[in-house]
Parts: C-alpha cells; sequence; structure tokens
C-alpha cells in the first residue's frame, strides 16, 4: 500500500508541499481546506501534471476530514496571517483556535499518525497540538529549523560560491528572530564556517537568517514565503516515510534537554519512521545556552496566552 | 557553463515553471515580471529551498531585461486575465500589445534563444511572438498539446485504473476547446483507447479535456491551472536542453504540412537542441481534417484581430 | 518501516539488480548467493556508494537464508550457464534443481513475499517456481517481456531517430526466439511503427530483438547481458513497491487466458502491491494466436522435461 | 548539444562508470577497451537499459580512439591489476605505459577534455596523465578521496546510525594506507565526529577506511570493488558538468599548496566547468602535516620509478 500524506491548508504553503510530495512519487496525497473548491482545483490541477512527471499517486482535494482518514502523516499549515488592527494576541487565539479544531479532526481519522506542524507562531502551534493530539513527543514535530538552516546555507554557499550540497548550518532554538544560530558546527565541506568568513560577515549572514521571512514578505509585499517552507517540511516527511534516520533541526517537546522542561523549542532531532526517534543533545557554551533560554522564554510566554503553556 | 532559461511572466504558471526547473537541476534561472519584488521575493524563496534540494542553480528574480541576456531558452507566460467587461478583441490587443513587448526586448539580448510562448491565447499569441521575432519557426514553439495529451491521459489512466506511464494521448489543433483528439492513436500499453474504452465514456473524457482548463477555474474561481500548464512547459525544455529528440504536441508555424499554410497549429513536433528539428505529419481522416480546419480557422480569426495573420 | 528486497543469485544480473534498486533508494536489499565472499563484497563495495549518492539503505551480502526472512519481493537470478558438452536437458534439469532448492529456502521465511523469477530458461523456470512455492499465482512473475521490449524499443528509437520515451513495444510470448513481438501495438508517439517503417526493416529489428540475448554474448564472448535485464526486473520491483497499477509484459500462469491453460507465457499484467493484479487479454489475429501457441507449446516441452509441466 | 564523456577501460569500474552516468543521463558515453567486443557488449547492454529508465543518452562501446574525439570529460580507468609474482615496480612501469598511451591518444581528440584518472596507484598514474598530456592542472584530475571519504562516511552512518545524508569527511593524502583523515573536519550533521565518537573507535575506523580496497579484495578473492569508485568518479564528472563549485577532496598537481611542490597528492579541490577552480587550503597541525608529508613522499617514490617525479 501506497503511504499516505494529508496536507491541512491549500494556500501557497501547503499547496506547495503537495507540488514536492507528488514531485518525488513519495506517497499519496489529500490536499483539506475550509475554502470550497480550492483544494479541489489545485489537486487536480497537480494530478494533471503527472503524466508528464510519470508519477503515479493520488491527489485528492477535499473539504472534508473523512478523506484523510488512515493519513501516515499529516502536515498542518492552517492559520491566519495577521490583518491590520489585528493584535498578536488576537492572532495567538485565533491560530491555536484553529489548530486546535484541526488536530482534533485529523487525529479523531488518523489516530496513529505523525503530526508536521508548519502553522505560525511554529513553536506554540506546536505546542497547542501536541496538548491537543495527546499523541507523545515522539509524533507531533514542529518545522522551523531546517527552513532556517536551509536560508543560512543559501548565504554561506553564496558568500563561499561554493555548492549548497557542501554546506550544513547547525541552528538551535525558536524560529525566526530568536534563532539560535551555531556558527562554529556550521561547515563548508566539514570546515567550521567560523574558519573561513570573517566575523562580520558571519553576523550579517546570521542576521539576515534571522530576518529570512521577512525578506520575502518585504519583496511579495501581500504574501509570504512557501517554496523553501514547504521544502523543509517534505524533508521532514521523507526522512520519516524513508526511515532516514535523518538529523534534522525541528521543534520538539523538550522534558529537560538543553535544560528546558515541557516547551517546544529547536533542537537537532533523529526523524525516522517513528517521528522523532532520538534528540541529539550536545555541549553548549554559557552565551549559547543563555540565547536558547531566551528563545524558549519567548516561546513559553505564547504558550502562556494560548493556555498551553 | 550551465544553460539559461528565463521565464517572463512570474505569476503562477511563471513561478512554479521555475519551480519544476531548478527541481530538476537542468539551468540557471531567471524570472522576470514588470512588477516589482514579486519576481524577486520568489526567486529568493524558491532558491532557498535548493540547499534542501541539493540543487546547484542560480535563481534571480527581476524587472531588467539586461539580467536576461544570453539566455537559450525563454518561455513566455505574460499576459493578463480577461477582465469583467472586457471585449474578445480588447483582450486580445492587450496582450498582444505584451507579447510584443517582451519579444522585442527578449530577442535583443537573446537572439540565439529558443521561444516557448505560454501565454493565452495560445496559437494566436504564438503567431505574434514569431512575427515579432524575425526568429526561423524552430525556435518559436507554443505549449499546448503537452498540457492537453496530460489532462487526456490523467482521465484514462483513471479510468482504466493504470499507470500514468502506460498512456499515451495524440492531439491536434488549437489549445482548448477546439482541440482535435486522435483517440485512434492514444494508447493503453500500446493497446489503442478505442478498443478498451466505450465510445460514450470516450467522447466524456474528450470533452472533459477540452473543457480541462475552464474545470480548475471552475473549482478556483480567481485563479487558472498552473502546476500542468508549466510541466508542460519544462518538458518542453528539458526536450531542447537535453537534445531528446522527443515528439509532443506543440503549436508550430505550419508552411503547407496538413494542409495549413501561415498558422500556428498544434501538431506533433520532434524537439532537440535546435528547437521543432521536425514535424510529424500522418494521415488523417476526412473528419479528423475537417476537425484541424476548424480549429486553424479560429486560430486564424484571432491572428486577424491583432495583424498577424 | 522500509521494504526489504532480496536478491538471489550474486552474479552481474543479481548484483546490477541491487545497483538499480540501491540507487533509486527503493528498499533495503540482501544480496544471496551460495559462493562465499561474493556476495558479501559486493554488496560492501555497492553500501560504500550510497553517501555520494545520498541513498539511505541496507545492503547485505549473504550466504545465509535467515537474512532474507520478512523479504516484500525476492528477485531470483541464480542458476549456471551452459557449459561445453551439456546437453539442453542437463542445463534444465541442474538449473530446475537449484530453483527448487532457492524457492524453498526463500519461502520459508518469507512466505507473504512474491517472487520475481530471472532465471533462464525463464518461463520454464518461472514454472518450477510457482509449482515448488505454493504461492498463487498473483505471487510469482517471470521476468521476459520488458527486457525484450525494452530492447525492441531501443532499435526502434534508434531506427526512427526519437526519444526512447516515445516508444511503447509490445510482446507476447516466451523470452527469446519464441517472442512475439505485435508491431500493430508498439507505438512511436502513439502512432503504430507499422505506420512508420517498412515492414523489411520491421522484420529486421523484430529478429534482432528476438536474437538480443546472443548479439550481447557474441560481443562478450564470456558473458551475457545484464544491465538491460537487471533493470527490467527492477522496473517490475518498483511497480510492485509504488503499487503503480503499471501494465508491463511478464511471464504469467496462465488458466484459459489466450486459449492456453496451466502454463508460463508472456503476456501483458498489471503490476500493483499483491503483484499481478489483472492480466490484459486482447484479440489476437489468427497468426498471432499460431505464433503464441508455438511458443507456449515450447514452454510445455521444457517443463515437461523438468516435470512442472 | 549534449555533453560526451569517454570512459577508457571497460572493466567493472569503467563500465559501473558508464552505467551511472547513462542512469542520471549526464552525457553521452564512449566506453573504450583494447579488447574487442568487451566494450561493445556492454555498451549495447546499458544502451537497452535506456527505455526502461526514459534516458535518453548515446552510448557507444568502442575499441577505436577516433571515436572518443570531441569529449568534455575523459575518466581513465585503464590498467593491469597486479600479478603473482610481479614486482611493484614491473607494476608501475606496465600501467605508466598503459597510461601513457591512453593519455597521448585521448589527447589528440580531445585537446580541451578534462582528465579524470582512476587507475592505480593512483596519485602516481596522475602525475604520468599530467606529464603526458601537457595539459595545465586544472584538468588532469585524479579520484581517489571522494572514494576514501565515501568510505569513511559509510562507516560513521552505520556507528552512530544516521543517514548518509548526515556525515561529511574530510580526508587529505594518497589513496589507501597513505590516506590521511582529518577526523576533526569530518562531522555529523556539523559536529565534530571527534566529539561524537571515542578515539579508540574512531582509530578503528580510520583504519578500516585506509584498508577499504583491500577488505572488498578479501570478500571478492579475484576482483576488487568497482561500485563505489565508479560512483566516485561520477560525482566528479558531475560537478564538472553542472558547475557545481563543489568541494570534493581529489588528487592534484600541487605548487606549493600544503607545503608540497610539483606533486599529485590529495586535496580539497572546488570543481567547476574549468575542472579544478581553487584549491581549499586549511591549517594542519603538526602531526597532519607530517603524515601529509610522509603520503606525498610515497607518491614522489611511485613517480620516480616510472619517471614522472
Amino acid at each position: 500500500m501506497r503511504k499516505k500524506v494529508t496536507i491541512v491548508g491549500a494556500g501557497n504553503v501547503g499547496a506547495t508541499a503537495a507540488h514536492w510530495l507528488a514531485a518525488k512519487e513519495l506517497a499519496d496525497v489529500v490536499l483539506l481546506d475550509v475554502a470550497e473548491g480550492i483544494p479541489q482545483g489545485k489537486a487536480l490541477d497537480l494530478l494533471q501534471a503527472m503524466p508528464i512527471e510519470k508519477r503515479d499517486v493520488s491527489i485528492v482535494g477535499t473539504n472534508d476530514y473523512a478523506d484523510t482518514a488512515g493519513s501516515d502523516i499529516v502536515v498542518i499549515t492552517a492559520g491566519i496571517p495577521r490583518k491590520p488592527g489585528m493584535s498578536r494576541d488576537d492572532l495567538l487565539n485565533t491560530n491555536s483556535k484553529i489548530m486546535s479544531d484541526v488536530v482534533s479532526k485529523v487525529v479523531e481519522g488518523s489516530p496513529n499518525s505523525i503530526l508536521i506542524i508548519v502553522s505560525n507562531p511554529l513553536d506554540a502551534m506546536a505546542q497547542a497540538a501536541f496538548k491537543k493530539s495527546g499523541f507523545p513527543r515522539e509524533r507531533v514535530i514542529g518545522m522551523a529549523g531546517v527552513l532556517d538552516s536551509a536560508r543560512f546555507r543559501t548565504f554561506i554557499a553564496e558568500e563561499l560560491q561554493v555548492s549548497v550540497e557542501n554546506v550544513t548550518a547547525f541552528v538551535l532554538g525558536g524560529h525566526g528572530d530568536t534563532m539560535v544560530p551555531l556558527s562554529r558546527y556550521s561547515t563548508m565541506a566539514g570546515i567550521p564556517i567560523t574558519e573561513l568568513i570573517e566575523p562580520a560577515k558571519l553576523k550579517e549572514l546570521e542576521t539576515r537568517t534571522a530576518n529570512g521571512g521577512a525578506e520575502i514578505v518585504k519583496h511579495l509585499k501581500t504574501g509570504s514565503a512557501y517554496y523553501a517552507p514547504s521544502a523543509a517540511a517534505v524533508e521532514m516527511v521523507e526522512a520519516i516515510l524513508k526511515d532516514k534516520k535523518k538529523i534534522l533541526p525541528c521543534a520538539a517537546y523538550l522534558t529537560g534537554e538543553y535544560g528546558i522542561n515541557g516547551l517546544y523549542v529547536g533542537v537537532p532531532c533523529k526523524l525516522g519512521a517513528k517521528g522523532i526517534e532520538k534528540i541529539i543533545e550536545i555541549k553548549l557554551t554559557a552565551d549559547e545556552q543563555a540565547a536558547l533560554q531566551k528563545s524558549a522564554d519567548a516561546v513559553k510566554e505564547l504558550c502562556t496566552v494560548i493556555g498551553v503553556a
């Protein structure tokens, strides 16, 4: 039997995740959205590309959770963007309610699935999904670090004029501006980039990474990034479906690791068939530990607002 | 040196073509649009997916034709959709002016490029591009048949419950509702589908194919198809860049083939490094010939409106 | 859990099948042979290519059937080539005993597996495996037609100077010189090749195809073909593992189809998760039916020799 | 135009390199050998796998250097293995003569090609090819480090039970037992493996890597490794053809880098369209520098024997 992956949210991130997934022939795809017609239209259009790409997958667009039953993995991208005049807490509460609603419906038909959370604010939404689902932490994973490190890798590869395949980047902590880049564990052909890039330049690349999402928004004006975010989510899906035992930076529910307890924070995780099969702990410097704690505090604050701290 | 492909128009079709192209590491990509920020934002976002996908390509978003210089292939998706209250001829004239403007600018910097036209109404826009460019017909090719046949193949594979890889579909004529499907040359594992599918059902699939674009619009309401159209254009790009000598149904400028002269009409073409390297002629029945002529007449009518007949 | 594919026989065909499989990251691979060291050495060598190819699969070389337990698919390539002075029947009896031994051991640890038989003489060996295994016919499939049609497609594409992707070829009957090519169902871009290639030339290509294996042996002198045979077997494996519902010409145990009963003969089969999910029957001309019957008779004769008719 | 890659030597390494190349549809392939029939048979067999793989490449087997003219890259795998009773110097002189003969013939028809040397003893053969060719050092590159590091990565990934994609390995110096592994620059998800693997275990993995070729020979008895060596060569070919600017450990002619002058030694190189576009220098510890010098001395000794020091 083919694997089944549901994507909740048929906006740009969700639909492009379906694109990456189908193009790799990784699984049958169900694209679900509350908007009528959108998931159906995008799914049908994508399906019609499959003969060209020689991929045999089912791609179904739907508004009905019944179609998601029996999913192996559910990628949740649902949520609204901040609207003018909306307070941060209003946004949080709205998206938290959406997440809660989605998770309860998804879990019913797919009680053994693995949830990959992509909605923002990422870490708080992952925490909300975890609490609502009742799943073990192995099966509720937040996507943030893969995206942040992909951006960092892009900038490093460009700076050093080398293949993106040569560059690894290590990031910890929350998504976006509370991200903690660990440049000493970020490498070019195995060489720490701290030996290859001047500190000032490196700082510049780190800052650009932390503001990576905003840079795209500034260009697009009325939209936000979707290619790299969806590719990042699909890398996680692939690692799980293929049981690759791949270490990727993910938001995971910590229970003491890195001195943090009861919170979703970005850390290196081993992804395999069971979801998060291991959390990789490394020794941090005092500065790094402080930055990570600060990042965790920011997550906690958001979680408190929505009552999932 | 890597190959260079420019895509004009950073809407959904253009940007998704960039996605397919980059995901295959086929060429460096320049994404151009008149809208400021859109091509830059989408290109940067897509570029940031490349470390995840392990692809080394340059992806540049721009508003400046200077960046397109030296392109091997230029895919033109520019044009506006029909707006309420707009007459068909107004739309035609507007898009024809856009095409004329794009082609003159593209040709200046990339005089040896091959143009792949995706803008609608496809056949007329291809004719406009051909006339404006001054290129030999080998190097101005319209994308329509690959999309139409991909849709037909999707429906056939679904009906027969077989792999999309097993299904070929042969279409002639204009894009959309003047399309001439040749079911006797459409096959499942080499067997003509006319031997496998009842005539009434087959007619239904043909009609659904001819209305394939409208079906997607009906779902999306405010948008139109982009996944399959962009995949279709990229299959043509790949056939050319890899010199595959691949027979694909394309809109080509006929000079007597199929009894048609001086018009862009969909016919099977051999695509290789030089563009259209051969037009495949088959013997048509009287009915098929009449349908093709009708399709050609419709193209001619549009070409007359915009003065390129 | 990753899928598991065992390949019995670590000669060129078996090891190259492992190569194709691993390169596609389709499944964990067990390569088994009676020769000590050979499967271990080839498996380790191939495994060491995986970091370069970025594929996470286990590749184990072994002499012990215990390692094959729980396989989803078992590809059997075991058997000896004809030695000087050996009669056809001696060869048949020797390979039949090898097949019987392999199947009994494989079936013990992998009672739900699907067997793909590659050993020669193909149809008789498939019949021997089927009888020995006690499996339903869905799960014992012979590889011959994919190889024969790949050779035919190669020659057709070369003759017409088109992409191999454009060419389909339809073959029925036994492997090799009793093969029944159906050129009227063999196509280039959907067009029957009978409309494109002169009869004399076509006959020449058919004959070359039927002697395809011998042509390679003539070149290699002390060896026989392995690239295309192993690729053919892996296409069947992929169709099954991905549940592609792909129509491929396979040797299947007929129970009345095409007027043949109780024999393995090459026919178009739909391959999916359950193995052979359907046998495609087409109407044959009297000549074709006669050729197919002759092919079946030849298989029956061999089966009689080894007591599996 | 498609790229053209010639492979000299149609043994297991050469033919399997053709396999990897064709499977990736990277270039047209010419497989040349002095043995009559072998390259023709293997090339034809491999070509017949292409319809199955949907790859359009020309694959030509030949004994005639005229067919190699105009190659973009030439991979040289020619040479004999050591026979019983043969002294090291006899072997060296024999292979040196073969290399000299091959290079002079290859260079005549492909004066602008890039040579990738795979024949053993690797570093000396690369030096011989360089001297004979008269090419700049950018265009004569030895394959060794990619293979050695692939083996090291395999062992590290197995030890840490992680994806091979997570592991990088840095090796310097000669191929095989004079290899200088730099574990501090070898990483798992960016983390130096020296922080993850105990020194004794790490030493064991390093030693196993240095003896990686011998381990395979011990298994195979009458043969040596070819899957990983050919994959390594093809990774270099791909980096060049796609102008990836990829840092890979290669044998390069040093002119002062790492304190070594006028010798081929394994160092990290940036491979792009021009061949070696840059040599990456890192600061070595005294021990590492001594090991590298020892490795260079061993190469020099061999080069002296064959008169290319």
